[in-house]
């Protein structure tokens, strides 16, 4: 049995939800879970995340799909659909800081997360060796501003065999003409409880405005810089004992677990984007 | 137009979400929003909640219900159905400590608990005063060993106009006999993080035992004290300053948090019991 | 026993600690508690909260200052001194939502606040009724632009006689001019996450920015408005499926809170200022 | 400088502070920080932790120690001293589940652990190759019920060169002619809200009570089974969909922190054990 999400976003009307179980129901599928929500029933937008076992041995995936795209046209639906066999390709760009990438390595190895990584990519040497030893091939790009397109071109064509990035603390801004080109999701982790603190330095910004909580969020990348759809925050409280030094400790750990979970959902199909926002099913 | 919501519990078999959602859509109500949960797709347990809007001009309930029978007889599911016009009764009781019960009658008073208070009941006299400077009838049932049946039998007379009871710090245990005969939802709130500290003074123990984060924890009542199916639970750190006082003074704050979201939980109709758990739906 | 607190800031250098434990020593008092925290050893600012008991049989105040002072002078120290049989004086401003408020009487009757409350003032007739009914003068001093400054003149006269006030969800932004003739410390509950979602209606700001958690933020006033010293705050998580509302509700717990905790620090000195931030001892 | 943490605990009275820090001053030392607490200013015990910098260039130890001893029998206090020069030694014991030891070998690594890690003592061979690949050498020391003593008398030969050790996730319970060989502190991490779900299969049971939210306690391992005093705890929600395998995967991240967080508090020597609890200073 074949595990399906369905992902579906359209304008709200009396009876969506029994059009697409009754269209799931017909196709000889299993409803596993479903989840809706609905910004106003009354010409609101309405979302939902249907997992259901499709059993190929007797329905193919061309027939669900051909049944399921005039169920969508007439719901004037926008929608994906993702089957358990396929396995994302998740390529990881990272700078000199390495809590995150090392998480998200010992994450894959254990199975925890269900992804291959055909590589990893860095403006910098520094994280070769932790790379290298997990068999992962590493590509170092430098950019500088000079170097900035030849650079974003060179990532570009190594990311061709990806699904999606991580910027797993990649402290480059890429540019909206990358974003434009690579077309697929990008998730990046911000060091700080945004929108909080944007930009550089935040945990020293945050120090010096003596907030009490910290935190960390991770987003998908728009071109409006720390602006994009948030996925996950994580915060901690802090003391007046904690230097700076002692918030970047503490940022770390937040980081690694936000960035971990806005993966998880993402995996997970469990996100739909709307606007600055994202509907996050558990 | 009349907001309801059905719970329904049944095994799971394939198509019920389909089976469901389509006789809301001939019912020609409409589902704002549906939350299913399986404890197992394979011979498991089913558990859905669905919020519909339903057009009484139109559909009666009496209809509805006759129709939602046959399906519920086929799913062979137990269920329970309530309509946003009912406005439920919430009886409290409460011993001397008036900082829940204070609570929840801000909260009634303010708008945000939808619900009466037909009377509050207590084995003290101290809080009479704040009870009646709401203009609710106030009870007073004193309990002693030797009288504790016939007192029993007292609140359960003064409770028959109610739908549901709230222990607000409550202190006396309420007898096997007296859960029989009420047979309606009993809410408590223990102040402690269940199951550690069952039974008496349990920010003492959790004192002594040196814990780091205490908590409070809401529950439904069943003969076996403080085991019974949890509803919320809120956590806050304390530290080697605190003493059992101001374990005390935190512990309110969250027996406070727990008690009302666990009571809108409750009106909500976010929750199914299944054997010693609860199901609450977001 | 008269329970004291001496708060000191000062240059740091060698030998502070020494220089005031001996001094409280030879003052024949006890100390209970001791906190410092430097910023930096080495030309850094010294900062030190002392709670000692007071024999005043033996020795009396004026005697234990006078000498202080001299401590205190070589050591270029800023100072407050404050004694346990001294009642703070805590006068209130409100507008028309009165969940803080609530709070706050029901903590100071319950007896956790140790504070006199002499009067609460609203710019709007809304919770007089809640006021009085806890026997507290309320007076109603309405502001609109064109009578601002006068309005601001009535509460100066009538604030004469607080220690220090609490702006309890106050909606109106009090001048530069009011700040520089009160003098005295003002505490301030703010909607939000700060440094996140200044000025107005931060929870819709929070909902349509899609953050997945929200706050509270307890800070004393200054004359740049949201960006004083912060003493507490407050965070929850939020779903998908709150709206606006829903966000409200959850953050009116989290206003409660951080609000109560900020005035404890407060009451019990346990906050010391410096620059932008503050130092809140536990 | 030598960074010089000093722990004392002894009965309370008037002047300890004060006599305390004198000596600190004369001995030419400069105190950087200083925590205090007390059980009860009368008749209690007092706590207290110093850090002070040491010129050992003007003072050295023994002179320092020597004339601290008199202070100390004249207090009657117990206590410790360390020096910032000492790198401590922690042993690791592990059984098959690795994310613990991979989180304490990535913090060592990245330097955030300032500790030397001589061996990684396990009762299986799967964590061999991630333990040799940071070259540090791994011994497999078998354990079956016949011969658990032969092997708990291996595992002491082994750590004779330790100063601590550190169960990362070791499911064999040491025996007390262990403890009592070994002498020297034992962290371990439980995977349950402690005194919650000692035992085995912790989240199982966990999921079975229906708790609201799970957690990791790291303490002192002492002869009583989970029962040794509480260094942390760290907690998160859960939800109704959650299953065991969610729960341990939370879990682990819970875990992870909950013990990096305790051998930070254990190597900046800011732990002191009274009876069954810990005074952590911040």
């Amino acid at each position: 049995m074949t595990q399906t999400v369905l992902l579906i976003q359209c304008p709200d009307k009396k009876g969506i939800v029994a059009r697409v179980s009754d269209f799931i129901f017909r196709s000889e599928c299993n409803i596993l879970t479903s989840d809706q929500h609905t910004t106003d029933p009354e010409g609101g937008r309405f979302f939902m995340r249907l997992l259901f076992s499709l059993d190929e041995e007797r329905v193919n995936r061309e027939t669900l799909e051909k049944g399921w795209r005039e169920v969508a046209e007439e719901l004037q639906a926008t929608w994906e659909i993702h089957y358990s066999t396929e396995t994302p390709r998740m390529g990881i760009l990272v700078s000199k800081q390495d809590h995150c990438l090392f998480d998200l390595l010992y994450r894959h190895r254990s199975g925890e997360l269900r992804v291959t990584i055909p590589k990893v990519i860095s403006n910098h040497e520094d994280c070769r060796e932790l790379v290298e030893r997990y068999d992962i091939p590493f590509h170092y790009v430098p950019v500088t501003p000079e170097t900035k397109l030849r650079a974003e071109q060179g990532i570009l064509d190594l990311v061709q065999d990806t699904d999606f990035l991580v910027l797993a603390r990649y402290m480059r801004i890429l540019s909206d003409g990358f974003l434009a080109a690579y077309k697929r999701d990008i998730i990046n982790i911000h060091h700080s409880f945004l929108p909080s603190f944007k930009g550089a330095d935040p945990y020293r910004q945050a120090y010096e405005r003596g907030v009490k909580i910290i935190g960390a969020t991770a987003h998908y990348v728009t071109p409006a810089l720390d602006e994009g759809p948030i996925i996950e925050q994580m915060v901690e409280r802090v003391y007046y004992k904690d230097t700076v030094e002692d918030l970047k400790r503490k940022g770390r750990n937040l980081e690694k677990l936000a960035l971990a979970n806005a993966i998880h959902a993402h995996l997970d199909h469990r996100i739909i984007r709307h606007a600055q926002r994202t509907i996050v099913f558990q």
